[in-house]
């Protein structure tokens, strides 16, 4: 392998090593890397430092998020030691295939101006996975390192971005950064968002350090395409015996809470005749939302639940319990959450309980830039375009306006947002080098 | 109405007051009296103070527990108003009967010596009713005021019991404080209960005031009968239009924990045909158990869920959840309860989850003392004897050998465990003047 390659491959080995313990649960070896806390600041610390070590310029917009920015500069940037690994690379034609193939084709549909972003988010559901974020923006850096140790002149300015709160496991909204950043999230919604333990959006960055300033971000100001590398959260790239892939299209999906309310009682001493049992009416639109999504070749989850008042000697008087619905497109996904409510309404009349549904936040499908996704994949001598079920920081610039790819890591478990999530070395490392690729082709 | 009763109704009235505001939900008006916290020690506090102001003197026992003891004395215990009430009430035959019958076939009964103790608890489930647990301690210091006022002289100490932790609402074992005063709770086991925020209960009492001794208690050293006043929690009373009756059997009951466990994973990239999803084998079992309970004639709840991660957009790795189920004896308990945990398991196997029941407390059905259960029925003019499906102190001291019958109040709405538990005034009244008829019968 080029030396290039495996200057690259050590500065990404010793970057995932850096991260491993941070937020890490001894138990479950899971992540608890919840915005604005400690575990998710620390990996904060660790991006600011990765790009004070590569000489990269922070940007910050006041409201969590941040570019770390490579900008065109008249002197090399590379380093002695790359300076060294670009002769090598030069004088292996293998390597230099690797790395810049397709170049010419690139070269003839990229934007004459315009930052180039890649990056993703560093924060994670509450015991999730290493890989979801991380890997992101760890591949960026490691795919600058690629290219300054080619010598790699770009002629735009490269960013690093870190999006905050991309998961929403803690103000409820996934894409928080991204949304207020491209201005589909209003600063006075956000303002209003309080966590489990009702501490505000705002005191929360505070307590972070942070002196916010919520809206439109300046980092997105001239940025002319986005590539947000990701694990995969699914099989498909092992089905197709591929490393890589390039997104088609996000799902529509959204989350909305039900909110079931009936009588609170006795659980010994009220017959089960007399009750208005608001588990029952939960139980059964749970059920009848896994059917449904069945039916439709949709998805439906009820993976979050709150009861009042919680106790095992009590007939519950509330369950709140949020779906997360999602479906090719926005019309499957309207009949889908349609199907549902219809179905717990019709209980909630049999156990005499009620039932408000409230949208917390749609999102509609998603197309990636397809032109750009093209490129992407013969850049990547034809890697497949593949669809989504998850959303993604890059599907939220994408609806804001700015051409937005997605790179997928082969996951050989398929599952995500789990201690269980997965991503081999290798994988990693080839889709490092194909970030590579991708910016060799989009900033040459 | 006789001067006796018109002075306990104010005293009662007035406790009432005093007791109104502490630990009740502004919102909800619900109380949320978790044991050794502030508002439960409010109300300890206040029961100090009614104990104090009657003269009564305080034993405690270390974890929490303790009796207000009306001790028989030489002199004469009743104020100047009440001897005045005496004079009244001796002179209204009516009054007179209606505080005194069936006084001579009582005394056939009773035992010759032993102490009487009346009472109940003052802690509630979260967000519950103003009367499960402090209609009964309330309603002894005021039938001692009706008997004071009336010059009646006691034999025997007669005891205001207050036991802690009825609820089993923040250490999971229902009438935790009468277990372990009786023996029924091992210390050892006690030592190691934690509520949900990990607190042990030695350390909550500690924080509480309380020099922790757990074991059997010597409050109950000497107690020949226990009467437990409380609240209906059922309309049996409204249906027989009745305002007091007397407890027969109460059923057999338990709670066990369902450990139902699956695989984390992402809620939108995970195709449902690939999920383990925990909570669908959790919502089967809520709908069975309601379906087997009301099969069985008995009853089964689901009211207190866990969930891990508990966020919208995973499908969970593990759902516990907490069934209370009763029936009317311990055959009918086991075989409910093995039906669901059977309907279950068969579940589970098909969604590719496991689980794991725990049996965390079981009680038997509990027969009240029948002669006293007649003893007192014939006090109160034939009133009815009914059963109920909810646990109490009393049945915990039945359990341990001394004999115990409890009052119901008639409850309107037939809800306890939430804030529509209702008691009128003139039947927490009929309930006063009842418990005072009672001690005349046991005490004189």
């Amino acid at each position: 392998m080029e030396l290039a390659c495996h200057i690259a491959i050590v500065t990404f080995e010793q970057m995932w090593r850096d991260l491993e313990p941070l937020g890490r649960d001894p138990t479950s070896a899971g992540y608890r890397r919840a915005p604005f806390a400690a575990a998710e600041r620390e990996c904060v610390d660790w991006y600011v430092e990765e790009a004070r070590r590569r000489g990269l310029d922070i940007e910050w917009d006041g409201q969590g998020n941040a570019v770390a920015w490579w900008s065109p500069s008249p002197v090399a940037d590379a380093p002695a030691s790359s300076a060294r690994a670009a002769e090598s690379a030069a004088s292996h034609p293998a390597a230099a295939a690797t790395l810049s193939g397709n170049k010419g084709s690139a070269s003839e549909r990229r934007p004459t101006s315009g930052d180039i972003l890649i990056g993703s988010h560093l924060d994670s559901v509450d015991n999730g996975g290493a890989f979801d974020g991380p890997l992101g923006v760890a591949s960026s850096f490691a795919a600058i390192d690629i290219l300054r140790n080619q010598s790699f002149r770009p002629t735009r300015r490269i960013g690093v971005a870190m999006f905050v709160e991309e998961e929403g496991s803690r103000f409820g909204i996934a894409c928080l950064g991204s949304r207020l950043a491209t201005g589909q999230l209003r600063p006075q919604e956000a303002a209003e968002l309080r966590d489990r333990h009702g501490v505000f959006l705002l005191d929360a960055m505070a307590e972070a350090g942070i002196e916010p300033h919520l809206g439109p971000s300046p980092l997105l100001r001239d940025v002319a395409r986005f590539v947000e590398l990701h694990v995969e959260q699914g099989r498909d790239l092992v089905h197709r015996d591929r490393a890589v892939a390039v997104a088609s299209v996000s799902w529509a999906h959204g989350r909305w809470r039900f909110d079931f309310t009936g009588q609170a009682n006795h659980a010994g001493a009220t017959p089960m005749q007399d009750r208005q049992d608001p588990m029952l009416t939960y139980a059964m639109t749970a059920l009848a939302a896994n059917k449904q999504a069945r039916l439709a070749d949709s998805r439906a989850t009820f993976g979050r639940v709150a009861v009042q008042p919680n106790v095992t000697n009590a007939v519950p008087e509330r369950v709140q319990a949020w779906l997360d619905a999602r479906s090719a497109d926005a019309t499957s996904l309207d009949a889908l959450v349609e199907s549902i409510v219809r179905q717990a309404t019709e209980r909630a009349d049999r156990d005499g309980t009620s039932l408000e549904v409230t949208a917390e936040s749609v999102s509609p499908t998603v197309e990636f830039d397809r032109p750009l996704a093209q490129q992407l994949s013969k850049i990547l001598d034809g890697a497949p375009v593949i669809a989504t079920g998850a959303g993604h920081d890059a599907g939220i610039l994408q609806l804001a306006g700015i051409p937005s790819a997605m790179l997928f890591v082969r996951n050989p478990t398929g599952i995500s947002h789990s201690p269980e999530e997965r991503a081999e070395m290798a994988d990693c490392l080839a889709g490092v080098a194909a970030l590579a690729r991708v910016l060799e082709g989009l900033a040459a």
